[in-house]
């Protein structure tokens, strides 16, 4: 029967699902090359093998199974593919993607981007480090009391000038390296980031390759002390690790000198745009990680949505049945903004790669004074993009979970791991927090160069159009463009407002640091405004470039996400008088319900085209066909015991329920 | 240095931290007998044994282990006493809490309040209901198909007049009972929720207990089926299972019989209050989640607080440290508005309760007349106060975890686990969404009746004094009776448009259904808006009657959370005219971090007021001295393995890292 109700669901979709699914790969090749990694996935035996029962030390041993698995496609795949393959595996396994990205995204991308060719050569190829050949590399950055702040981290690399070594210290507790993913089990290499001191001199913090382990035994070498972090909210299968240092020697080659380097006299040279130069290459983290919150959300958005347009509960549906929760206004008002917002990160992660990328070559082309503008938009642009769309997608795998009430909750429909893997992108590669402020900073400085009558970046630029007044009317709600203006409006006031406050404030003060620290409120809200408005316009540009069959439901899915950032921020509509009186949320609320029933019919056609298999769904109540009932069932009768009477009832449960009630001598 | 730097902080404190304990307990015998139970959780090595490492199975058993622990002290302590004791259990083992809780909360509460007080004794005294004696109980109410709608449950009770039995039966796999927390392992007895039929005519959802097991082999009896759930997103002590009856019969004496009954010649009889009558005692689940709410918020918060008290990143504290994190404004702003929140969900869980109380008295009394409408008030409250007080918890942990970066997600600082576990709050005894939409058809409903000239409860009668224009001043941001006047105003506004809303389409389509669903986002909108107003006001009245010496912290948490609310739903106030203009919203942000910078010198000690052990926070960065990195990096390598060659490096480490790589046949 659900088989029957989800073919009629799809017979109502107004489009063909499949070029829908181009749009979103980025064309038919990318699709087709996406499905033949996927059935891959799907034919290794090692990725069939149900986790739901392994202990965070089985997962240990699990994800490094399925790392053997992954090595071989980097030589066969090439490394464009390979990446695509890598974010395949983020969906269904997060914790094999970070431990086996550690090595290859982070180690061997680091030695690529700040060492020399031959240092890359050494390590990543006669070495073994791209065929993971008695080598596995992991990132040794953050410290048990510094994660955010990498310019103050505590170990040092000290150089000898007599023969011409560093010497690798941990100079206290709170240097030990914290949270290093692969150190505990893998890892034979890793690149330690430590303060570089020559002849007393500090000068911040560098990274050097240090041996861990002997290759051919595992054990720990000389001066090097390890242990596992154990135990944590998700991801068990990295095995991350602390390090501690005891003055451990290294040679002078170890210290990755592409941009920065000591020579044998202990002379140190570092070229003019070192930071920027390095910046561009590792800002790639950040950018993956807007793709994966766009896969991740397609995920469980499909999850919700599928359950949704199957569920019944309450009402009637006019056939007799009860209504679908799908067809209840709140619900749609709960979930399909989410699926807008899905749609938005896949504009928004297409878009950031492809400003990297751009970004880079101005770079590589030398005319730093024609790159730098883009560069600081690069930086603003990718720490919003990141915090905004990670948070996005903590909030799709929470709403959706809680929109499949208790069947949410199930281990085996995947909420619950998916939440746990997923929140701790929130805080790595840059704290979501953190990064928002440092974008406002940014937009302030923005500012103050546009003041200053200087060039602004791409996703900048639009600040310089300021306008006085901007009325925005209840019949435009369906003009994107209208709405676009009203929040460049908003934007460009928000922006200089805050940064009127900040010159104020460093006028009283005459200290910069306290002047940006007084204005933290702002930062934060001109970042959100900022990245959600570059979102908006990204998306928006993309629908207009789609083909004519598609293009409605994608205008439909623009207009939602258009209205759902404007409700959420609505009182700066009103602040700043571009919208007044309360009928107009009033009419912005109907008019998000008008645009969820138009996009209703459409709704599990367009789950179908994220073209996730019931494999990387991996949800018992999300499936394809919609059996939420039938095959969840059968699916816990196959995962679960058949003992009637549990395996502590002779030791345990027996002995306390069928014990005497006969007073003991210390009760009265 | 930790210690010192701790001790410093709490000199800071402005207040006797012991009086402020005394007001959040509701006076000094009330402390003295939680620190007496909490000691005596702390002593018993039970509970002293660590879980990180219990795979969902051993939890189980683990969790009866403890359960054996807690059961005699309900005979000791007696139900009020024993009920705190409960609530501290929820602190550390939400798991067990809700195992038990379903035996001695959900079964025997339900047998007392809906039974007869023949059929209380024979189950919870003479069959050992009350001591766990050859007796464990479940509730057997959600199905598969059916969770929020329970008067949509498919178990049928088909009543045989020939021998007077009633004939209990899934008669679908839809109808399977699901969730039933206790079927899998325990429980010997459950109350069935099922529809009763008596002579083919359908009376409804009605209670029935039916045995499960054999009491003396713990073996299903015949006509039952049973199986467990697995694996799921936390709480995985509770042994969770599903249940399917096949023509199981029972006697006429089974169905709880206070209020409906059925005699033996197939009459049924029903009181015309039944359902209200019933209702306010199962409202204790939800009044019980609200002090949850509390206590669970008040363990997080501690924890995010006492981090941010001690952990130090980027900036200069002018002696040449970095700076406290807590320091930052921005972090202030994340944190101390949770901290109020949690101060006000102090307030609202005593106020609910003692509410619950007065409603069940005066339903006890008979005057029905006098009663419904505080019954009905206690219908919208309980529901809004359950809804958001669960969240604004996720809030808490979540916002907590974050808030500690990276050592947030290690499993030894508690958030992951308390996250997993409290979640599922927001979904059973109500889910979320479906009771903030029933608190806001209730409050439309309370319009339309006092537009009729009906009497209000206590707690919406101020619906009544309906203003047309009402204006805040930003000269009056630290005044709360005019921060609550001003949300009075827009409550009342909110509800009248609501209702006038409502009222239109519902002329439009004669359905009241389909009007009360076209106003769903007015519904969910003032639910909110009417519930954190009654919050706000209950707490506010709270500190009126503090002691001098703590109501100026309390007044300045009161503020707190007045200007959170305020600027979280500040588009309100500018819709409806209260207040014009951007700058506002800036002076509410400054006058927030103004506030904030008042609380910081006394922020530790109103952790410490919380008056939770080491214990009890279970977290290695929250605890009371503050050793955030020696005591977190010495328990870490306690818990974990000192061998640094992992388990399965010869199996499946090494003979992957050191493969051949000469080419296998396939390979080119």
């Amino acid at each position: 029967m659900s088989l029957q109700e989800m073919c009629e669901e799809r017979e109502k979709c107004s489009f063909n699902t499949r070029e829908l699914t181009y749009f979103l790969d980025g064309g038919k090749d990318k699709t087709l090359e996406l499905e033949e990694m996927m059935t891959s996935f799907e034919r290794d035996p090692i990725f069939k093998v149900p986790t739901y029962d392994l202990s965070w030390k089985e997962q240990r041993e699990m994800s490094f199974k399925r790392i053997t698995r992954m090595v071989p496609f980097l030589s066969l795949d090439g490394e464009e593919k390979f990446n695509k393959r890598m974010g395949l595996l983020a969906i269904i396994d997060g914790a094999t993607y970070t431990r086996l990205g550690v090595h290859f995204g982070l180690f061997t991308q680091t030695v690529r981007a700040l060492g020399t060719p031959e240092q890359f050569t050494h390590w990543c190829v006669d070495k073994g480090g791209l065929k993971c050949s008695k080598f596995f590399g992991c990132f040794g950055m953050t410290e048990l009391t510094h994660g955010s702040n990498v310019a103050g981290l505590q170990t040092l690399a000290t150089y000898d000038e007599d023969d011409g070594c560093f010497l690798i210290h941990t100079p206290h507790l709170g240097a030990t390296k914290w949270w290093i993913g692969g150190a505990a089990h893998s890892a034979t290499h890793c690149v330690v980031y430590a303060r570089l001191i020559v002849k007393g001199k500090d000068y911040g913090t560098k990274n050097f390759v240090v041996q861990l382990r002997d290759v051919n035994t595992h054990e720990l070498l000389p001066g090097i002390a390890i242990g596992d972090i154990g135990k944590k909210m998700g991801r068990d299968g990295i095995d991350n690790g602390w390090i501690q240092f005891t003055h451990v020697r290294i040679p002078r080659f170890n210290m990755l000198s592409k941009y920065t380097s000591v020579d044998d006299e202990g002379n140190v040279s570092k070229p003019k745009f070192a930071e920027q130069l390095g910046y561009t290459a590792l800002v790639m983290g950040r950018v993956t990680m807007v793709y994966d919150s766009y896969t991740t959300g397609k995920r469980f958005i499909t999850i919700a949505l599928r359950y949704a347009a199957m569920r019944r509960q309450f009402g009637n549906d006019g056939t007799g049945k009860e209504k679908k929760i799908i067809d209840y206004t709140h619900h749609r008002r709960r979930l399909f903004p989410l699926l807008a917002s899905v749609f938005a990160l896949n504009a928004s992660s297409a878009e950031v790669e492809a400003f990297q990328k751009k970004a880079q070559e101005s770079v590589l082309s030398g005319d730093m004074d024609k790159a730098l503008p883009n560069l600081k938009d690069l930086f603003a642009l990718s720490a919003g993009m990141k915090a905004f769309g990670t948070w996005e997608t903590c909030k799709i795998i929470d709403e959706g979970r809680q929109s499949c009430g208790g069947h949410g909750y199930s281990g085996y429909n995947g909420f619950g791991q998916g939440y746990n893997d997923w929140v701790v992108q929130c805080t790595w590669e840059g704290d979501n927090n953190v990064l928002s402020l440092s974008c406002g900073r940014a937009l302030i400085q923005n500012y103050l160069a546009l003041e200053k009558g200087e060039k602004l970046g791409d996703y900048s630029k639009y600040l310089a159009n300021y306008a006085s007044t901007f009325e925005l009317k209840t019949s435009q709600l369906e003009d994107i463009e209208q709405i676009i203006s009203a929040w460049e409006f908003i934007s460009q006031n928000l922006v200089k407002k805050a940064t009127t406050s900040y010159k104020n404030f460093l006028k009283a003060s005459g200290n910069q640091e306290d002047a940006f620290e007084k204005v933290s409120s702002n930062r934060f809200e001109i970042a959100k405004i900022h990245t959600k408005l570059i979102t908006l316009k990204t998306f928006y540009s993309r629908v207009q470039k789609a083909k004519a069959e598609i293009k409605p439901v994608l205008t439909l899915l623009c207009q939602l996400y258009a209205l759902s950032i404007t409700v959420e921020n609505i009182g700066q509509l009103y602040s700043f008088g571009v919208i007044t009186g309360s009928d107009f949320t009033q009419q912005v609320n109907f008019k998000i319900d008008e645009i969820n029933e138009k996009l209703r019919p459409d709704i599990v056609g367009i789950t179908d085209s994220f073209n996730l298999s019931d494999f990387f769904i991996a949800s018992q109540i999300g499936k394809k066909q919609g059996g939420i009932y039938e095959e969840y069932f059968s699916f816990v009768n196959s995962q679960t015991g058949k003992e009637q009477i549990p395996y502590y009832y002779e030791t345990v449960f027996k002995p306390y329920l069928h014990r005497s009630l006969e007073q003991n001598d210390n009760e009265d």
